[in-house]
């Protein structure tokens, strides 16, 4: 296991592609909690070397000297909760900062990946211009009740920022060039809180910087 | 806030939802860790009332006397954790457990998803009958994977029944019905398995006894 912790990554991905790769968590978290780490490129995540760390043969993965893992969600968990940091010491708020983390993953990611699904990887299917609407519509729906959830506060427990809200923003972040925030005004300057931390704007400029360089085979 | 962990949850769904619904999942926690609880059931989940608890309009939402919180994943662990039990002491077999229940949640369920809401939710729109098999190829190429991850384990982490198998089980079991895990027998004997623990039978049955009883109002 390395000292430094590692994550696995994409060396090259298509331009469509960059600043959404899900490495932008890991070392977004690792910004915001001052922990070092590398990123390891590959260029095939389909490997039986790289599916023995990710089973579905994707990116991000994550090593440190104790232990080895994948899935975005709970890699930036193990980093916050490492480092004691953007989950609350209070049981309660700590409890409602991981609640948010999961809200994003698994109550807004699927709705935001839908309208990717269907209208860029499904873009040729006879469906994908018929279903457009319905995956809207229903995007929409979701959009707003977050929305409502949010109200006037700066971040979704209050005035501290959580590993909740990191996912969250990043979750809404796969939005960005659809317009589909425009809609929605607080969620847009939520969005935008986010994206403009110091810690994730060096994680975002981190990961771009990737494609500057060429990839070893 | 009640002395006893409240699970808020639907007194009546349609028959084809019985067995499915998630609040079977902070049930099945309770009960694997011996954590008493009461269900309170509701008829409605899209009032303001309900919204405050729970930001979707959805079941289940969880109270005790710490916190108020949603999401059947961030219920899960909040309730493993306060047990200290389906999550191991060991730092990196707990942070591989939340791997899975993030798996599962994140990898594994929007798939299943995918398929209930094309051939149940969608099953009258034009699309449905065209796209139903490229929903079922993109869901049988995840379980293909999650099939190998598996290999021979008894348990997605080895020997040891974790949060992260409470959470692929449940999520797996929403399959049920649909031949789908026919082609995955070990998946298939996986579920099994989980299915067959006393805390998933007696959730089960609790939660399948609750639509016995009519619902006040
Ligand atoms: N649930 C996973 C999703 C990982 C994921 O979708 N990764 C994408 C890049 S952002 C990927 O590797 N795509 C390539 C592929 O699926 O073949 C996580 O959050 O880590
Ligand atoms: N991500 C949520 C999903 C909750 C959910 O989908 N609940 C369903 C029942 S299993 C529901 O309330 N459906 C009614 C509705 O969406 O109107 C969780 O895991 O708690």
């Amino acid at each position: 296991m390395p000292e430094t912790p590692q994550i696995v990554t994409f060396g090259w991905v298509p331009e469509f592609a960059r600043g959404f790769v899900r490495d932008i968590r890991p070392r977004w978290a690792c910004e915001e909690v001052g922990q070092p780490y590398e990123a390891v490129l590959i260029r095939d995540a389909k490997t039986p070397e790289h599916r023995r760390l990710q089973p579905f043969g994707q990116v991000p993965a994550w090593r440190d000297g104790e232990v080895e893992m994948f899935e975005s969600g709970a890699i930036v968990l193990h980093i916050c909760e490492k480092a004691g940091k953007l989950i609350p010491a209070d049981p309660a708020a700590r409890s409602r900062a991981i609640q948010w983390l999961v809200a994003a993953l698994n109550s807004v990611e699927p709705f935001v990946m839908a309208l990717a699904v269907n209208d860029l990887f499904e873009a040729d299917r006879p469906w994908s211009a018929t279903r457009h609407d319905k995956v809207v519509e229903d995007l929409n729906g979701r959009l707003a009740d977050l929305e409502n959830a949010l109200g006037d506060k700066q971040w979704f427990d209050g005035d501290e920022f959580t590993v909740g809200d990191l996912m969250m923003v990043s979750v809404l972040g796969g939005l960005r060039g659809t317009g589909t925030l425009d809609r929605f005004p607080r969620l847009a300057a939520y969005v935008a809180r986010g994206e403009g931390r110091p810690a994730h704007r060096k994680a975002m400029a981190d990961h771009l910087a990737t494609f500057d360089t060429p990839v070893a085979a």
